[in-house]
């Protein structure tokens, strides 16, 4: 496990590590109200989507616990009006409305009087959390055979501990190997515009004391020439059920460098992930996101007013990937036919 | 040509386009001394080894009108003890060694007075900037035959105007196919960690009218795969004799992109850049620079204390360059060959 806790319940407080703080700083926000964990959401100080949904769900049961209400449908109204607050605190986040509709799937079904229903909230905004760390830890274990021992793998982007409950995906695979008596190095892509390779996952595994480099995106086809990476491992927003992969803009230049360096490309992630209903990246819509992001940096301007492009994700066709690693098993191609049986 | 001055001899005032404070401001830099001059190499007010070359050049000129004393042997002295002042501003760029030998190559052939030695470093300084901006124009006449008509052309760094005399390499080819009624359109990658890219190259060409977007490094894969690139245009540092190109930390990852999408990529330089005492890029050594200049942007940390590689350039293989373009001509596979022939 990390040696710290992205975030966490205690005493009815949730605790997350500041996000808009690393890595100068390590530092943690306690919210004591639901207002608190919704202006921590909007404000990143929790980022990464299992780890923005694990936050929603705490969010809605310590807006709960606070009701003074005895009434059950007075209570549920007012849960209902706290989870559209959480809900609308980042619109696009896929896992932010199902950890809400979870949350609200409680007072739909359990029995009982108010206090055993903000006991259940409670209960299950710290399963939310706990099936997270679970399901990451399975996803890590499965793929830790395919890295082997002695060896350097790159990583994009922060699909780690601090962008879920506390294990990270593509670093859960890494962790596993460590943990599994393994020598791994990372080398860690910065990812602009956000940096997030830079400020996050350079930060966390450093944290871990497993070995990191920092290299800028552009450097990735040199390195890859000079024989110091033998896998990638890097996360996913969505996945298409022909194995397309929907992830932070980069990813594909990556995989297409991979390919041509014959080096392995892994994606981890979890189930949840696979969207069985798009039938190919084609499908998925890429958010072309603020000029501002790339002609700024820490609010300093690099750049003049031109035209900017600015896709936040991009696509990996299958073709350029060696396997997915979720927590049911390691698919290899045909994903078309392998993810269909994963799921049964 | 570029509506503005890169570098300029004016009324024994050495006029320089002071880019540290590009693109925020668009500011002249006016060295009356030699001194001035040493100091706007050593500030980077002037970048790019052409017009690193240019400056010195101008310096040395400077430095020898200032001088008071009529006789020949106490003048050479004197200039040559000023030419070792420009030397020492940035003792690895080849073309302040080759502009500095060149002027003092005037003092041991000329005849004449101090007065006729003086108007005679003027005129070699003066004529090293002319002959770069007519080399520049020559690559870009010669090259613009390669690009189409309504075409998205991609370049990395800056290989323009601003490190030039005033043309440019990659710039100037595509300068040319404009100046030759072309309509096209540039993507510009911002080229990390300096980012030269955004703060010149967007600045030099959205200054000249020339439609220009801004991208970061790890988008190009994404934009090449969405059909958006015709053609790859960069400059060189150095030409091993089979045609593999040192270029700029990223140009290697943009070749293998391009290859991949079936995209020419062109190398534009002057044959100058071409060492023919080296047999491929295994030879060219990759300087290593800082970490700083990965892990702050403008002054500001943006990562943890960990290991980083800084390598300032690449090696892209002979395989992955379509065409290199020079002033005398366009040479194509087989380099080894086609390069050799264009010496004679």
């Amino acid at each position: 496990m990390p040696s710290f806790n992205t975030i966490e319940w205690k005493e009815n407080t949730v605790v997350m590590i500041d996000q808009t703080r690393l890595p100068g700083e390590e530092s943690y926000v306690e919210c004591k109200t639901y207002e608190d964990v919704a202006d921590a959401i909007k404000r990143m100080v929790i980022r990464g989507a299992p780890a923005i949904g694990v936050a929603a769900g705490m969010g809605i049961a310590l807006g709960a616990i606070s009701l003074r209400t005895t009434k059950r449908d007075e209570f549920t109204a007012e849960v209902k009006r706290i989870a559209g607050v959480i809900l609308g605190t980042r619109p696009t986040a896929v896992n932010l409305a199902w950890a809400v509709k979870r949350m609200l799937g409680i007072l739909d079904a359990a029995e009982g009087d108010v206090e055993q229903l903000k006991s259940r909230l409670v209960g299950e905004a710290r399963y939310i959390l706990e099936e997270d760390i679970d399901t990451c830890k399975r996803i890590g274990q499965t793929g830790a055979g395919l890295i082997r021992d002695n060896s350097i793998v790159l990583t994009h982007c922060n699909a780690g501990a601090l962008a879920t409950g506390g294990y990270g995906t593509a670093l859960g695979v890494i962790r596993a190997a460590v943990e599994g008596g393994k020598k791994i190095e990372v080398i860690a892509t910065e990812t602009r515009p956000f940096l997030q390779g830079a400020r996050l996952t350079a930060w966390e595994l450093d944290r871990d004391g497993i070995p990191v480099s920092l290299i800028t995106d552009n450097m990735v086809g040199h390195i890859m020439s000079k024989g110091m990476v033998d896998a990638v491992v890097v996360g996913a927003d969505r996945i298409a059920r022909n194995g397309d992969v929907a992830n932070k803009i980069g990813t594909y230049t990556i995989s297409v460098l991979a390919k041509s360096h014959n080096i392995p490309f892994y994606v981890a992630a979890p189930m949840s992930t696979i969207d069985f209903d798009c039938p190919g990246g084609d499908s998925i819509p890429i958010e072309e996101r603020s000029p501002g992001e790339v002609t700024h940096i820490s609010g300093i301007r690099i750049a003049p007013e031109v035209n900017v492009y600015n896709p936040a994700f991009d696509i990996t066709p299958n073709e350029n990937i060696s396997a997915i690693i979720t927590e049911k098993g390691i698919v290899v191609k045909p994903f078309a036919v392998n993810l269909l049986k994963l799921r049964e």
